[in-house]
């Protein structure tokens, strides 16, 4: 067995039973080594931020790392843009990058880069291979630290040699550790502020407390103390409708979030970190909760944020949660697309245990009020702000579960970075619905230009804030890729597309004129 | 005057008239500055990929930076591949990075990023705007450190506030150095070698010395010693046909190349570095020139190795160059279309003047031996080899030379990472004509496992080197970005449309099933 083998066994048997790829010359034997192994799904992607994406789209809905497979540090880098988003909602992934022949890297041959360097800023950890026989050893460390809770990008770089030269054979998988608890003090804390606070008080959520545990935990929480439930703006995934309680969301904008948090006198944070604004605006503080309201910070994002909330409702002699269980869709609304249209329509259809991947930006803004009494569903957001990860993250997330369908409700400037997922879609017959809001402009950079004082834009600034001349024609895009595509102007037709669309197998797109 | 007018203003002032650009939020009063300021060209990309690539293109056909505008950590990240091959070019380039505002770091936003990090390893010289007041000198530094001879990346990392706050105004451009002169020694010393070795020594050009200038004396150098005259494997730029010297190239796999360097007994190199194997592989040594063969130096790729050409000229008393004037070229070729017809057909038809960016990997090969002699024309390679140059590349060629017909000969595997290079094309209303090879396979990395002994690849290893299933429809999607495209199967349709779209306005592209 060579190393290569010995590695993906090692995978293997860790549970890591999928490699997005786009492999090169140095991770050949990788390659061999995945036909070598049974049970490791290989999926071609055709750039590496769609690999990178859908390991991040994978690990929230399985969580348990994906491994990509990417080419030395160009390779690599296209899969960069996409790890800022699985960091935030930190995601367990394993990168394995190729790299030269130990001994080649001192010719200086012209692929030769810094892999090290790149990969440290968006990695949690990072080891390159020093022998054959680390490899198994090396990859089962990659697996422990992407696994330490909730989840991180460990990345592993192997020289090609390592990969090709004989080893002893795979190690046995490691002990993944329970996740942290809080810190006992901040249970009794958090208790004293929502029992003085009462209906004054916001319990603040994110992270792993917008699972399902954590969700029935603060809903006990809020019908004990009477507070508000909130959730950061960009939750990794949150479980929604059906019998979870509504949670407000904070506005993406600055002044809105500290509009909407002004309104309490004391806060506890739970799975969250501390809210601020996603950009630096003159004038605007970078912490949106008032300076000097009462803080708890229940549980850090790295703690148990659900054991946390459940101690607090214990604490609090909370009922056992009464659950909400009928579900409330809006009405199918007529005429012109526009974000609430088209927010309604998808509130209106979508179906029970559907996963919703909502990069649409600008567009998006209504679907979320809309659908807080649907049926049962997963909402995935875009947590890092890096835009292009809408497409490949559904595609990972239909890798996960394949019997849920997946919606992704994507912006077309943000989908133009990595559309090549389409592709991978259709090669794997994946169950995606993409529901793509052609705008034809920037339009989240319009609205910044206006506030950074640019009421009238320039030449310029409008040409670079627009994705018209030439208009992208998405059904043709789809089409080239081998994504079946139809184009809606009117809610009514979205909404006829819309259930043809969710009943057919594979991955289909609508493009919405918006 | 702000600091970013007084950034953009300050470039201007350098030269820098083009910016091809993919901005953010962090960047909108550069973008508000390029409408305040006449005089500089704003080039949106959909992907950062084609604007590092773009801007490649520019410098290696202008000698001069354009910049790049991109938005943070993420954004930059999404154009690092490209910038290896623009390293090994030696392409003067200006990236500027909008950052978040200094103060706003601290509160660990979403999009916050080691952005230093990240562009330290792809490029020539970074640093990080402090001050508005400094932008302007930041800027000029950024131009004198990108046009270091024979040219460098530099990165400039801007703060939004740096950007948006008052700033005294713009700066005068600096002085730029003139080329390194090569050490005296080395030019007697390669007369030497000459002198003794005659057509047993080979003189071995690159960079540079690929020019019309460097070429010009090499074939005088060559006529005089009677001496071989090799290049590089991937030219950044490369005056051929016409009146230039017929020069081998040399070949990609290492024992094709160690065969053809054998035959020579001596080595004079020239703006190249010594050749080396494009990755290792076992029994395979890293060096090309076999061991124990004299060598000299004539000058680095960093040195001026046109003057040291010439200097090598007059030391050997070679005479005033005879230069070849009748074109020769292939006759145009009928029936399937392969490697060979196609090289024939661009050969036999490509204007003077046309510039040739080759990407077209495997199926670009004999191309380059049957344009020898064709009417004079520049060529550009992958220099790094992080395939997805190819398109932006052509892209930024055809902003520097509007007058000079680009044809990005393109593989289909490479075209699809920076495939967003289409849209830029058809917005700019640029005169590329995309060939492209679809050969529906990663035809490189199939030849690679056999090399690796992987002579039956298994079903994945078929998977993940196949474009096949589904197949990308390259006519569907150019015109999805607004690029007419047509589709042929026989030289003698390749012809026939080639042709046409060498005399069409705009960009167009033809997909040739090979």
């Amino acid at each position: 067995m060579n190393g290569a083998e010995s590695l993906i066994r090692t995978a293997l048997g860790c549970g890591i039973d999928v490699c997005f790829a786009n492999p090169g010359t140095t991770e050949m034997p990788l390659v061999a080594a995945l036909d070598a192994v049974d049970g490791m799904r290989a999926v071609l992607a055709l750039f590496e931020g769609v690999c990178t994406g859908a390991a991040d789209g994978f690990g929230r809905m399985a969580d348990r790392p994906a491994m990509t497979l990417t080419h030395l540090g160009p390779g690599f880098a296209n899969g960069i843009a996409n790890l800022p988003n699985a960091r935030r909602a930190r995601t367990p992934m394993v990168h394995v990058i190729g790299d030269h022949a130990t001994w080649h890297l001192a010719a200086d041959a012209p692929l030769t880069a810094d892999i090290e360097s790149l990969a440290r800023p968006v990695s949690g950890w990072v080891k390159k291979c020093a022998t054959p026989a680390g490899c198994a050893a090396d990859m089962a460390s990659a697996y422990a630290n992407a696994m330490r809770w909730p989840g991180r990008a460990a990345t592993l770089i192997v020289p090609s040699d390592c990969q090709w030269s004989e080893a002893p054979g795979s190690v046995e998988p490691p002990m993944i550790a329970p996740p942290p608890s809080s810190l006992g003090g901040s249970v009794k804390e958090s208790a004293e502020i929502l029992r003085k606070h009462g209906a004054r008080a916001t319990l603040f959520l994110g992270g792993r407390a917008l699972r399902e545990r954590g969700l029935r935990a603060a809903a006990r929480i809020a019908a004990a103390a009477g507070c508000r439930l909130m959730c950061e703006t960009f939750p990794a995934r949150m479980e929604r409708g059906g019998a979870m309680p509504n949670v407000e969301k904070l506005a993406y904008f600055p002044e809105q979030g500290i509009e909407a948090l002004s309104k309490s006198d004391a806060f506890v944070i739970a799975g969250a970190p501390e809210p601020v604004s996603f950009f630096g605006y003159p004038g605007v503080p970078s912490k949106l909760i008032p300076v000097g309201r009462e803080t708890a910070f229940l549980a850090t994002p790295e703690q148990d944020s659900p054991g946390a909330l459940e101690e607090l409702a214990e604490m609090l002699k909370a009922a056992p949660a009464v659950l909400r269980q009928a579900t409330e869709r809006p009405a199918i609304p007529t005429g012109a697309l526009n974000a609430a249209t088209v927010g309604a329509v998808i509130a209106a259809l979508m179906p029970a245990g559907a996963i919703m991947m909502d990069e649409a930006a600008t567009t998006g803004l209504p679907f979320f009020a809309a659908s807080a009494a649907a049926p049962p569903h997963t909402y995935l957001a875009l947590t890092g702000g890096a835009i292009g990860q809408g497409l490949p993250c559904a595609t990972g997330a239909a890798v996960a579960c394949p019997d849920r369908r997946v919606i992704a409700f994507q912006a077309d400037g943000s989908a133009m970075y990595t559309v090549q997922s389409l592709w991978t879609q259709a090669r794997e017959g994946l169950n995606v619905t993409t529901l793509l809001c052609n705008n034809r402009r920037y339009r989240i950079l319009q609205v910044e230009l206006a506030r950074a004082g640019v009421t009238e834009p320039g030449r310029k600034a409008k040409a670079l804030t627009s994705l018209a001349n030439p208009n992208l024609d998405w059904v043709g895009m789809a089409n080239s890729m081998g994504v079946p595509g139809v184009r809606v102007e009117t809610a009514e037709a979205l909404a006829d597309q819309l259930k043809r669309a969710l009943a057919a197998p594979g991955p289909n797109l609508i493009e919405m004129l918006v």
